[in-house]
C-alpha cells in the first residue's frame, strides 16, 4: 500500500506538471515564450516597418517634385497634354525607389534565414547580435542612400548586413543540413 | 483500494487525453489545427499565387506586344537588325511590372508580420478580418492598376492593404515586444 | 494488488516516453527534428544565399564595368564632369538585375507557400522532390540568364519552378483550405 500511495503522489505531481507544459504548447504560446523567436520576431517586425515606410517616402516625393509613373495619378494636375509633362522620372524618387528595392533584395533573405535560424536554438546573445547588427545595418543603409553620404558609408552598411545574414545562413547549414 | 481504483481510472482518461494531444503535436499538425495559422496560410497562399500571376501576365503582354528586355527572346522573331527592334519597352508591359513590384513590396511585409502575428495569439474573428482585408485590397489594387481605374482607386487600395500590415505590427510590437 | 502493479508498471515506462517526447518540444527542437521542415530550411538557406550572391554580380559589373547609378558611387573615379559620365547603364549590369528581380519574383512565393506546405504534413518524399526541383530550376534559370544561353532555356527554368510552387500552393489549399 505504501508503494501505491507514493506512486499515487508522484504521479499526481507530474501529472500536473505534464499539463502546464501541454497546455503551454497546445495554445501555440510555447512559440511565443521562446526568448529569441520572440526576438526575432520584434527585429523582424521593426525592420519590415521601416521598408514600408519607403513606399510612404515614394508618394511623397512625387507628389512634391510632381513626378509620375501612370497617367491616371497626374490626371489632377491638368488635363490632356498638360499633364502629360509629370510623367517623368525624377533623381529624388528614384533614389528612394533604388533604396527600397535594396531593402527588399536584403530583408527577404534575412527573413527566411533569420527564421529558420531561430528555430534551429541558437545561443540567445548571439542571435540577438546578429538582428541587432542586421537592423542596424539595414536602418544606416537607408540614411546613407537617402542623405546621401558619401561612400563607403552605404557599402559597408550593405555588407555588414549581407554578412549577418551569411552568417546566420553557415551557421544553420552546418548544424542542419538535409538535402 | 477505493481510492486506488478511482485514481487508475483518472490515470488512464488522462492518460489517453495526453496521447492525443501529444501525438498531434509531434507530428507538428498541431500548427496546422490552429484556426488562426490556417487562416494565415490559406489568405497567404492565395494572395502569394495572385502574385505569381503578374509574372504570367508579363510574359503574355511581353509576347502579344513584341517588348522584350533580352536579345535572346526575341530571337524567333527575325535575325540581326530585325529582331533588334522588338528590344524596347512597351506602356503596357511597364504598368504590369509596376503593380508586380508594388505587390512584392507589399506583400513581403504581409508575410512576414502577418506570419508573427497569426503565431502570437490573435482573437480569430480580428486576424480573419485583417487577412481578408488585406488580400481584398491586394486584389482590387490589381483590378486599378491594370484598368486602369481612375485615382484615388489605386491609392486607397493601397493605403486599405498598408494599414492592415501596420495593425500587425502594432498588435505584435505592443504584445511581444523584446529588444 | 496485481492490477495496480501493472498499471503502475505501464504508467511508469509511458511517463519516460512522454517526457523524451515533451522535453524535446519544449526546446523547440521539434521543429528542426521533422525531417519536411529540415529539408525546407536546408534548400531555403541554399537559393537564397544564391539570391544574395546576385547582389555581389551586380556590385561586380557596376565596378568592373564602370556603371552606376548614384553619383557618390563614381566620385572615387574622378570630379565634377568627369565622374558624371559613369552615371549610365551598361547591358550586363542590367541583365545581372533583371535576373534578380526575377529571383526575388519567384523565391518570395516559394518561402511562404513552401513555409506553410511544410508544415502542412507533406509526404516526405513528394516535398524533397518539390525542393529539389524549385532550387535546381532556378540556379539553371540564373545561369541561362548570365550566360546567356538560347531560348527557351531560361523559360522552361521559370515555368519549372514557376509550377512547382503552384502544386505546393495547390496541395495546400486543397488540404487545408479555411477562409
Amino acid at each position: 500500500m505504501m508503494d501505491n500511495e507514493r506512486n499515487s503522489t508522484l504521479y499526481k505531481y507530474d501529472l500536473s506538471l505534464f499539463q502546464t507544459k501541454i497546455e503551454k504548447m497546445v495554445d501555440l504560446t510555447e512559440l511565443m515564450e521562446n526568448e529569441v523567436f520572440m526576438a526575432f520576431a520584434s527585429y523582424t517586425t521593426i525592420i519590415l516597418s521601416k521598408m514600408m515606410f519607403m513606399s510612404t517616402a515614394t508618394a511623397f516625393f512625387r507628389l512634391t517634385r510632381k513626378a509620375f509613373a501612370n497617367p491616371e495619378d497626374c490626371a489632377g494636375f491638368g488635363k490632356g497634354e498638360n499633364a502629360k509633362k509629370y510623367l517623368r522620372t525624377d533623381d529624388k524618387v528614384e533614389r528612394v525607389r533604388r533604396a527600397h528595392l535594396n531593402d527588399l533584395e536584403n530583408i527577404v533573405p534575412f527573413l527566411g534565414i533569420g527564421l529558420l535560424y531561430s528555430l534551429s536554438g541558437p545561443d540567445l546573445s548571439t542571435a540577438i547580435l546578429h538582428f541587432r547588427l542586421f537592423v542596424g545595418a539595414r536602418i544606416y543603409h537607408t540614411v546613407a542612400y537617402l542623405t546621401p553620404l558619401p561612400q563607403p558609408n552605404r557599402a559597408l552598411a550593405f555588407f555588414l548586413g549581407y554578412g549577418v545574414t551569411f552568417s546566420m545562413a553557415y551557421r544553420l547549414l552546418k548544424s542542419r543540413l538535409y538535402l
